[in-house]
């Protein structure tokens, strides 16, 4: 099958959440992205949606058909993959959201996650490789010693290395605290690793000349659980102190994983120091400092997820709203009994628009979610110093808000996929058009990076009652003014009251897991239900922005001529708002409803009654 | 890999529906199931689970890897499906529910439909080539003529011939009635049949030596529309009068399919009559008959379908089970501060219960519905001629529960693998499980068969009204006479309140589309929520089968000691229904809500506006 590129995007779409909701002009040609005007900003996200398609796209499928290939315990990258890469690092995508005190580009999170979200959107599991790589650089250069980050930085910020995250073990998955694997310090402060690890994304291949593994270890005599675990550069070969390469360091690939998707991204089993003769060094200069490290960073590796769900669940649904448009079958509703009554395309039957717009409005409100928090993101890092109440609230709102956006996103991502292909049908079930793949590539979104419930924990246990529930109280005031605002809106007044009362449900709710966490026996109703509330919040911030998109574009609207191209775009906002508002946000109510019955049945029934 | 069974299944369940629900012993050993007693009956179960523990489990995953070939215009099926094939046919698992006087055993449906449960669970992909085949034969068995019965049924009995249905076209696809293939009569009475299908289940293999399509075909100068289509035996091979083969048939293989799941089965397309060599016969006498036909049999392969979901659906379960009974993960929720706190199973965990429950519940109470709609159907046969009313009330629900059973089955199929996979976390996502495999199979349920939305559109718009209303009547009352009978009870007293409420909501919508039917501006509210009103019916249903076990298991377990076995079984009947009424049954009125605000959204919003 020739390469075919079947990414689809919507460049109209990205500017308006970025400049008429975000409106990041604000931000823009001041510290600390003085560097980045609105014309520089739209640039590259033209120059990166023509990678996309040009680039990223067309290897996407074959990747996937391809898969990486473990030969002499070396694993090969799909065709193609290292040419993209090269082009990816020359290109500079992979620096826009550093600081620039960092060898970055100092461009604004929201601005460097769009670039993300068309990076994975166009070829997820190629995006992988360069994703981990980031983290473990930003890693570096948040907590290495000078020299450290001297050695790894440039080669990582230019490709010529790449890196990898190695938590997960056998024995420890979610429980990263059991982590098993040791290290043991040499004289001269090097530090013996040995251990095994699971699960690690781009854990080898042929894209970089070295892959620098960031790995979480035990030093001998340090406490148990997360508290005595450390991060230790070890790269698969050593680098001497010029930089140039030395031996290699006995990191074996002990397996590669047979997915179902992400066949293009190598998921590695590796063994590290199974000949006794693997290097590492501690990341700073100070022992058990491991979790916290890796915590830095989470918020950043979690809002990427997000970003990979809402890229893919995007152009599912731009492909589904294609094949609707082109696709005939049957008459109209109208005339369904009339064998004479000719074909309409299946985008006119009242089904079909459902689904589409149904995923409409979950991905432009999942999108303006996420890039909510990138903005809020972007505001602490101006107002620091200057206003450090609002840069406290920003950072707050980036807290709340990051758990909802790894989880929704993810879930609903591979809903969104499911709900593509039973627009496209028959169709849909084949690898001729690319849901397939979606759907199989997002799958492992809801478990990565922390499972949805590791987040919905997070949200419900350490989230909302964050500096005394102020943030959870500011994201809730948010939304009361928006309604205080907008509740006698003519077209969407009625959505705005839907809104009010899921914004009440949320706070009842949070106000019972209050309760809970204060009473001994009804503490386990607190994990029993905290992926409801995470849905439940994720709704009501879903259809906040959807309608605040709503009012916005209907402002624009009125300003421009009847015939202006801009009009169905901007009427397509106040439809995905309204449907969220009538048919999901109701929802939330409901579900309120249900954490208020404090069901047991699923605490209560014993093991042996499971079946 | 070596080849492993994977498979899953509870005799124990499988004897509680059709013995202690559905009381299955009060239909055996009278007409028309005189020859079957219960001990009958249980020996083809346990014989069935054998075979497909052996023989058919071990198939699944190697078949899933290896997929189907074409070479040289044939297609060749997996390694072992031949001699799977050959023992299935011997064993006569495919007579069984053909009635006595048609060459069968005549067992009831509730129980061959067990057995074919059994079969698509163990081996979704195979089971697809027997099903077909007996949808064809029991076609020809219905319609055709006595010479045809006798040329054809007894090589597709005994598996020396298969079948298929060829409907799909490329341009008629939901659209039955755009068919484009043609039959041209000849002299001899036989018809030249030219043109291609596409989506042909079982198109081609090498397990049998002949196969025998049913081709949906227009007969020149026939009238437009489904009603001038005639259905034809086209076998692969000229099969001559005295039953042995001939000259092949001008059909080919134009294309295997390349699919996201069931790649042991070979999805093709179909040319006849290329070479205007391909003849068909008429089934039957009388042309333009065709669709009503296909139809009849249409009940059963729908049931079918369902039955394939709940099989796919219940082995994820058990496996997901198994896994949280072996996998440690992380302390108990009391102590997860406390880094020497000894790791428990993830079975322990209130989410990952919360999950088991959830799935255990939709499984079982699927599974219920399904075998209630077969038992439906058991009665209406042994009640003919006896009593008729109540043999027409039985054959009432059987229509009423079909697209229930089709639809919710497939869709919750899906999802139930989805949460299968979160259970497992990262394992979950490998092929070392073969939930990654069900979840792929499964996705085509929904779409095969008639699409989810059309069984829909047939609940709303045609079995809600059948016999004027009295089929929906009898089930409303069914559950009515359920709340009055048990709302007072100690322990599931609440949770039939909640039944009742979800049992009031649906006659209510069931009421505002009657008002829609009747409204031409209000018409179009019927198809955008046909879909939901089908969810709501399902979900009452499951919700009073649950109950009802519930009820059934209470009562035996107060007739056993404490220590019996059977007690943790039966108790895990009590919290399946009490989970699914405290989580899933209020969602009903919820729905109905939904449905009583009319949203027009997705009918308004203007084609251009949606992207």
């Amino acid at each position: 099958m020739a390469a075919i590129n079947r990414y689809r995007l919507s460049l109209r779409e990205l500017q308006f959440v970025l400049f008429e909701q975000l409106k990041l002009n604000e931000l823009l040609g001041k510290p600390p992205f003085d560097a980045w005007g609105e014309e520089e900003a739209l640039s590259v996200l033209k120059q990166t949606a023509r990678y996309a398609q040009e680039v990223l796209g067309p290897l996407s499928g074959s990747g996937d058909r391809e898969g990486c290939r473990l030969e002499g315990g070396k694993v090969q990258a799909p065709k193609g993959f290292k040419d993209a890469w090269k082009g990816l690092y020359e290109a500079g995508f992979k620096t826009l959201g550093i600081p620039v005190d960092e060898g970055g580009q100092g461009a604004p999170r929201a601005l460097s996650s769009v670039v993300e979200e068309i990076l994975a959107g166009a070829n997820t599991a190629f995006a992988m490789y360069p994703g981990l790589s980031a983290g473990a650089a930003e890693t570096i250069a948040h907590f290495g010693t000078p020299e450290q980050k001297q050695r790894y930085l440039e080669p990582m910020y230019s490709g010529r290395f790449s890196g990898t995250m190695c938590l997960t073990e056998a024995e420890a998955g979610s429980d990263v605290g059991a982590c098993r694997t040791r290290a043991t310090k040499n004289p001269d402060g090097t530090y013996s690793i040995s251990g095994g690890k699971m699960f690690i994304t781009a854990g080898d291949h042929d894209l970089a000349e070295n892959v620098v593994h960031l790995v979480l270890a035990r030093v001998d005599g340090a406490p148990a659980g997360t508290k005595g675990l450390s991060l230790f550069i070890v790269p698969k070969i050593r680098v001497r102190a010029d930089g140039s390469l030395g031996e290699p360091n006995d990191v074996q690939v002990a397996r590669l994983e047979e997915k179902m998707g992400l066949h293009g991204s190598a998921t590695c089993q590796l063994a590290f120091g199974d000949d006794g003769k693997c290097l590492g060094e501690l990341v700073g200069t100070q022992e058990n400092l491991g979790m916290p490290q890796m915590f830095k960073l989470m918020n950043f590796a979690r809002l990427l997820v997000g970003l990979q769900g809402v890229a893919i669940a995007s152009s599912a649904y731009l492909n589904a709203l294609e094949y609707a448009r082109e696709r005939k079958q049957g008459p109209d509703f109208k005339r369904f009994k009339d064998p004479s009554a000719p074909k309409v395309t299946i985008v006119q039957h009242a089904d079909v628009r459902r689904m589409l717009l149904d995923m409409k409005a979950r991905v432009e409100g999942i999108r303006a979610m996420i890039l909510t928090l990138a903005a809020h993101h972007d505001r602490a890092l101006a107002l620091a110093g200057q206003d450090d109440a609002k840069a406290a609230y920003h950072q707050g709102q980036v807290e709340l808000l990051t758990p909802l956006v790894k989880s929704y996103s993810s879930d609903q991502a591979f809903q969104i996929c499911a709900t593509a292909i039973q627009v496209l049908g028959g169709a849909g079930y084949t690898a001729d058009h690319p849901i397939d793949q979606y759907l199989r590539d997002s799958k492992v979104f809801s478990i990565y990076e922390g499972t949805n419930h590791i987040q919905a924990m997070d949200l419900v246990g350490r989230k909302l009652g964050l500096a005394g529930g102020a943030h959870l109280k500011s994201f809730l005031t948010d939304i009361a003014t928006f309604v205080a605002r907008h509740q006698n809106h003519p077209a969407l007044g009625e959505a705005v009251g839907s809104l009010a009362r899921a914004q009440e449900a949320v706070a009842g709710s949070a106000k019972t897991f209050l309760g809970w966490s204060q009473s001994p026996e009804k503490a386990e109703l607190i994990p029993a239900n905290a992926n409801r509330f995470l849905d439940m919040m994720s709704e009501l911030t879903v259809g906040w922005l959807l309608l605040d998109q709503a009012v916005i574009a209907g402002e624009a609207a009125a300003k421009l001529g009847a015939e202006h191209p801009d009009q169905a775009f901007y009427a397509g906002k106040k439809y995905a708002a309204l449907y969220f508002a009538r048919n999901v946000l109701p929802t939330v109510a409901d579900k309120a409803r249900l954490v208020a019955g404090e069901d047991r049945s699923a605490i209560e029934v014993p093991d042996a009654a499971l079946g």
